[in-house]
């Protein structure tokens, strides 16, 4: 099968055929029908996640994966219902099943985790051995190409957003942030609305194609960030809405001065849920953060019920997508792009 | 002014010319422009309540209450914002502010509480005396006679389903039953949509012309109970949505048989709230409460937070109304055709 | 080896020489040390179950099991760091991986689930085949006659009291119930103490004997209800508590009216769980239940989170056992005990 | 009246002959019986909250106030029940009622609130009027020494700790770590105690003295981190509470060097409130926040009910206090103590 395979750090993955992996008894052979591509990807390449775990080469990337089924493990249980040929959805983040988190659901934080697309196999191939428990079946008439995203770009926010309806930091009289609408963001916006229980809903960003796709998505106000001061930034949040301050906040980006302006705005007793990855440090001041009984909620990608749910929404319609398919020898010209944020919505590898 | 004040139970209230009140220098006068009936004045007049609280008469019904301020008390505090001329409604459960309930705003079920509508002054009058800790202020905008139902009618299932919400009931992959759409449940079907981050929302009721409505308010589904039996019923569910049960229930009527079918409904893990006092007694099989571990949430009225929450929504134009406007000489016509179910949505006493 | 079996409803069972069970790649053989004998035992040869679940015959009681590991499948991960000859306690409810409750840790509640000592294997046998993610591995200084009752009857009180604490209802100002002090209730007033935040805890029962166990393990008050009013009740209990109400009612029987008195010595915004079976239906009042807001929560047994964190109180010392010793020959004549209530503590089969 | 105000920034206080001061109708004249003295008295003489609040002089320091009612506003409401004479202890952040905070009784958040203590009136003088929403009755066996330090130091850690167990970071398995072994700290233990659910508790400080009284008030363990890199302290934790980890933390210094410390310790999914203000920033890492989902609670002060609840503490015995009773001419060279962090538990004016 053909692969994109990385064979050290700060090189173009390298396109290659190679064996299609053999799979464990309570493993599923997924044949990919279509990756995702995600900032993460480049951040792997770049070496941002060496501090916390080196890479082995060969590493195929990809862990924003839909496909069919292709084979099945033999101790797979029949209660699951697979068949061969069912379309299905990865969940990404695969536990050892011996720690507390395991054993509420949590598997993408356990301490002993593996991830697809970060070892041997991933979604940037044609085939990818996956254990059966991360397996979540999906309609067929779904389109493979907007389910991969939802795995990651779609997922991670749709589990930030719950922390902060579950914290009660949404409803009718809040104003919810959305910070960064790129992959995630433009799908955060969506959901901000289909959770908010009526909240306001306003997209931050400095790229004005981002916000339109937030216009777009349904948010009720954009703002553009660029070369403006927190001051004035909260006028205009007052213009748009009635007020100056931000009730909760979704940040899908991370970056350092881009959250010290959400810190700003936070009106008394806000929540901010911290999902992006860009920058490395968080750094605000003390005071406020006590004294105004902030939350700050740390969010890790999605669980298994976490992406039932986004299928749920997904099955019903609810959920739009602004995806760029390419092909296979597209992948390192658009990890360029992702690399330099000039890719609006998700691109999405198809077989 | 004129007042329509009951004077015994089980007789018609009697339209009389009365003295305005005055006030304490901590209230404010109401000038009533629309007061909402509500099936509960029915149950009052019937003496439903005597086990629990008895009358002193004369007495004003009249709980759902939304006006103009007249006059406001000199120690109405001036960070009130309040003045003579603005439109109000009024949160109708006022608590003595020394429990442990009024300390976390939950003044409705004060162990010392009072109501408007339950004693001397009600919104069955022209003019009623409010404690100004119980005014909120809305648009001018907004049309009276659908703010007064909201108060009530279109408080207790907003409570309610917040309840389902923040117990985590609720969600893209959800079932919501509406259990009776009357003055409640015609509420209760928004806020289902509103709440329900995705929850499909099927209505359940004997009369089709209230079936109507919770289709036209947006119920993903509507089921009439006439005549059927559980098993027909649970058919005719899992035909409408897919699954033959309930994740979640709010009951707005309390009807003793009406609940059999909703517990017998019910997934594992569902919560079921009960707003609706239709009924006096709740019998239920002890075993499937235990072992499929439900939860059943009394829910009462709302506080003013709930209908802070309320009024937003209704000045964002997120609620749609079914309104009988009728005349003070009409009250004792409408009293007895709520008495026999035969009001679709809510009739509202405009002066 | 040795099994008391189950072969017809209403029968003693037989003890009887079969062979060792089999076990399946993914379990581990569980040489049994200590079988805790529970009034469900009693229901199951009584038929209670019936409308539920028919049973299928041979079948092995036994659902509260501590031993040593005998034998461990060749697909049990490494992970799981179990050896031959640990000690290990049994998870009792299995769920089968695919719904929801599973997903969340909750296979107790699966809607497709198996649990020992309901079919061919059970805890009243020297052997018993049991899925490897249902073990906990626990130090081999402590005593397997303590630690199988905690699998259920110091396992579903634990439970149940974690709902009292999570729904906000307990706290240093408030008084909490213990309704029965039979197997569960000596462990819930000891639950009670330890998660109660300062609450005070009163237990409520018939039999002296056990409210001497009550007070014994730490019942700031104890209550005998027999033939006494609910109005004498509230007068003892204002006595010894200075408050006449309950915030919050764990109730470890199940009896009608017991019950009825639970609900109406409730505080308003009281919380009510019930775990105990004793009866088969709840029938208690309305109006109070919606007027003043209270939430009755159905709890079951508990899953591989809440035996974990019981263990870890028994290893911390900090559970105390009323365990009464028996050989596998008195089984009978124990369940005949069990049946009229006349056991203070739990009985448990040594081996 | 004897009053200790201040004129001006970085100067001593002056002790000085000033009148009784005047109560409103809905005040209550409390005569002071113990004023407890807290770092941020020192940090207000310093000039900390310049950048949020300016002061005016004359100004009396002083927000821990326990006292006797000495006379009583004529529009106090008598279901208060407040005699002259009751002893009392005064909730010291005030709301002005008309925000979302306040309606749920945080007024301790309320953006337009007021504080005894930050303005003309407070308690270190011999009078101090008060709003009667903001007593607290208590038994007069009670020693006001110990009381007034209950209404910040004793009431901070308590809310932070419940926002701990109210996030489910507490539990028999878990080990909960307090930071600094101030005034806060001594009653952070304890709490952690009572409402950790059998959590083992490990004191975290420079002070050799404070960590002795860590230890005597129940801490598990104690580590003093004078000189210790992260690994040290790491490993002797995982000496003495067998994991090197800290589930959940309770900071009762906001040291920055120490907050990089408590991260660095956390386990997954930890969780960590941030109470103490002796510095002024956050500077944290923001991979492991989002990757291993921390979250960071800001918890300021307490409010009516938080204080109620210490209040059943301490009625019930239940709360060890370590106070060193001073005149009212030593507060000057107190405060100095205080400044150089050189006091054990808390100093306290008595009058």
């Amino acid at each position: 099968m053909l692969a994109a395979r990385m064979h050290a750090y700060h090189q173009p993955l390298t396109l290659e055929e190679v064996a299609i992996p053999d799979i464990q008894p309570d493993e599923v052979l997924v044949k990919v029908s279509a990756a995702g591509m995600c900032r993460t990807d480049v951040q792997l390449l770049d070496g941002y996640f060496r501090p916390y775990a080196e890479s082995t080469f060969p590493l195929t990337p990809g862990h924003e994966i839909a496909g069919t089924i292709d084979k099945i493990g033999n101790l797979v249980p029949p209660s699951s219902g697979f068949e061969e040929g069912d379309q299905v959805v990865v969940v990404g983040g695969w536990g050892d099943g011996t720690c507390r988190h395991c054993q509420k659901g949590n598997t993408q934080i356990c301490g002993h985790g593996r991830w697809p697309g970060f070892g041997p196999y991933g979604g940037y191939a044609e085939y990818v051995p996956i254990p059966s428990r991360y397996i979540i079946k999906v309609d067929k008439r779904l389109d493979a190409a907007e389910l991969a995203p939802l795995t990651d770009a779609g997922l991670t926010p749709y589990r930030g957003i719950k922390k902060l309806r579950d914290a009660g930091a949404l409803g009718p009289d809040r104003v919810l942030g959305v910070f960064g609408v790129g992959g995630l963001g433009s799908y955060a916006v969506q959901y901000a609305k289909l959770l908010g229980g009526g909240a306001k809903v306003v997209a931050f960003a400095r790229n004005s194609d981002k916000l339109a796709v937030a216009s777009e998505y349904g948010a009720d106000a954009v703002i553009s960030t660029k070369d403006k001061s927190t001051a004035e930034i909260r006028k205009e949040l007052e213009k748009a809405v009635g007020q100056g301050e931000l009730d909760a906040v979704i940040d899908c980006a991370g970056a350092p001065e881009f959250m010290r302006t959400g810190f700003e705005l936070l009106s008394i007793a806000a929540h901010y849920t911290a999902v992006g990855l860009v920058g490395d440090r968080i750094d605000i001041p003390l005071f406020p953060l006590v004294a105004r009984e902030y939350t700050l909620h740390g969010s890790f990608w999605g669980n298994y019920t976490d992406l039932s749910e986004v299928m749920a929404l997904a099955a019903a319609g609810k959920i739009r997508h602004t995806v760029k398919k390419i092909g296979f020898k597209d992948i390192n010209e658009n990890l360029e792009l992702l690399r330099t944020g000039d890719i609006v919505g998700r691109a999405v590898i198809t077989y």
